[in-house]
């Protein structure tokens, strides 16, 4: 099979996506480009890359390298609130494994119809396992852009979701998962939340028309970490309750409190948004939390009144050892 | 090093990058996406990925990662009449070493005033050697697009520039490299050629814009490969004369005048432009050559007047051992 057949086999075959594509495309699939055609607005364009053994468990299946990936490059559509409209997708494998591929693909197209995005073209090549997302969002051609550096002083700050069902699942892959266990069934809810994260698009489509919303940013390095960067973009301090913080409910059937909380504050790979807003806005359908406020500062983190390292440290000395710390990644990963 | 600083150091620092991407683009960097702004007709995209130690030699210096990547990506933007307007970069890189970042990176923003295209975001993670481009092109918002779909029995094809320089220089990489050599000029010649595609940007723009030329490729995995593809897309046969095939001189100072040709028709990597047009048209400026014509037929390629696989067979037989044969990629790779 080469890369010609396997390209139609696997990727051009799938009429729902041809007909998502054919709606926004001047050029069907097969020229040197595709074209994204009557663009109405500003484009919002966000590139991701999942390297296998990496970002997802050397024994993931084959289709979280697709939902994940698209997921978490979608995801950054999402938090400057733009209309997810289609992705390019470079992959790069091994070997053709038609079993690979299948579930490769058939995840890919589930993720697509669920997040309504078009794959729009790419390149299959061969080499070490990776898959690099291009992801194409609609903004509207006028007002403001939700970014990170405009959260304001009194601001609170708010989350949606629930938080730490992916760094929760990510603990449990080296364990033996049996339907005999008892917390059977909140593993698999943790382990299936990870694997196919489910974004708040409609919810970022709101907040970036909303002009008391005043910043926002995806929790993919983890909360603390990802508060963080509004705070030094917009240079003011975050001050967080962590009791408020909202953690996804099967964490308190395998961890303990302590250790659950540790995966909702720093676990990262949820997708969750995290943004501000001015102090008497709300939000009716509790599809976000208020969780701390901004004030007049320089860019720091506090947790419960305690500077995000030291109250970290606290946190730590209560864990059992052996369970990994970590402020969110300062990463080149 | 961490990510962070990583790409503030060697991308983001880049001040004639960061004027070219402020004019086309809403927010600055840092934020979840790229925001492209002001966007006048309709986008082209194309992504490609280029995997070390396949896509180019082993021991090709990261400069060259850089310089064809973009250029190989861009030329597909050139093969639609695309002008150049930016590119995301997914890099992924086994560990982080200053000294390549940084050849890398000159390449790269070399190449991008080269092309006057604006790298506009990206995503930096730890893995295999692989680079993927995205990259964004403009066209006119109505009127004909140039495909591959589109050649009419009657035209003339056409390719720009001379070919052979980039298969000629791949073979040489295992070879020793000397001043004294003869050639070694010669050598030199082919392997910059390799090293850092120029591509025929303007004559696509031109080519876009005119009526009488009716379909157009760029010259990626060799002439014969790429004219196949417009044969079949457009349902025509093409018809080929080997001798009017631009050769890149400097191939006869090194190779067989047979080899030589080998290279320019099956070689691929070149970037130049294939395109047909109608019989009477022509080009003042010497930029493209006519070497053949389309007519009736059901996709075939013939050269010289004899199928295309059989020509190969005649021409091999009269080839020294171990010259490779390849009739283009059919490749997975």
């Amino acid at each position: 099979m080469n890369e010609f057949e396997l390209i139609e086999q696997y990727f051009l075959s799938n009429k729902t996506n041809r007909q998502r594509a054919a709606r926004i495309t001047a050029v069907g699939n097969g020229d040197d480009c595709t074209v994204l055609a009557h663009l109405e607005g500003r484009l919002a364009i966000s590139t991701d890359t999942v390297v296998h053994g990496r970002h997802v468990p050397t024994s993931s299946p084959a289709a979280w390298l697709a939902s994940r990936g698209l997921g978490s490059s979608v995801s950054d559509l999402v938090a400057m609130g733009a209309r997810p409209l289609g992705f390019t997708l470079a992959l790069t494998m091994p070997h053709v494994s038609q079993g690979w591929l299948k579930g490769f693909s058939d995840a890919l197209f589930r993720a697509a119809d669920l997040y309504d995005c078009a794959l729009l073209g790419g390149d299959v090549t061969r080499g070490p396992l990776t898959a690099s997302f291009t992801v194409f969002g609609e903004l509207p051609a006028a007002g403001r852009l939700l970014t990170r550096d405009s959260a304001q002083c009194g601001d609170r700050i708010w989350v949606s979701g629930a938080l730490g069902a992916a760094g929760g699942a990510l603990a449990l892959f080296d364990r033996k998962l049996s339907p005999h266990d008892s917390d059977y069934r909140s593993r698999l809810q943790l382990i299936s939340a990870y694997a196919s994260p489910n974004l708040p698009i409609d919810l970022g489509l709101q907040l970036q028309s909303d002009a008391q919303v005043h910043s926002a940013i995806d929790i993919s390095d983890g909360l603390l970490a990802d508060l963080a960067h509004i705070a030094k973009a917009s240079r003011v301090d975050i001050h967080l309750d962590s009791k408020a913080v909202p953690v996804a409910p099967a964490l308190f059937d395998i961890y303990s409190p302590d250790q659950a909380l540790l995966y909702a504050l720093s676990g990262g790979d949820d997708y969750q948004l995290g943004f501000t807003a001015a102090s008497g806005w709300t939000i009716g359908d509790g599809s976000a939390t208020p969780i701390g406020e901004a004030v007049d500062g320089q860019g720091r983190v506090f947790v419960d009144g305690r500077p995000v390292g030291e109250w970290f440290d606290a946190l730590s000395s209560r864990l059992p050892a052996g369970v990994p710390l970590s402020e969110g990644y300062q990463h080149f990963g």
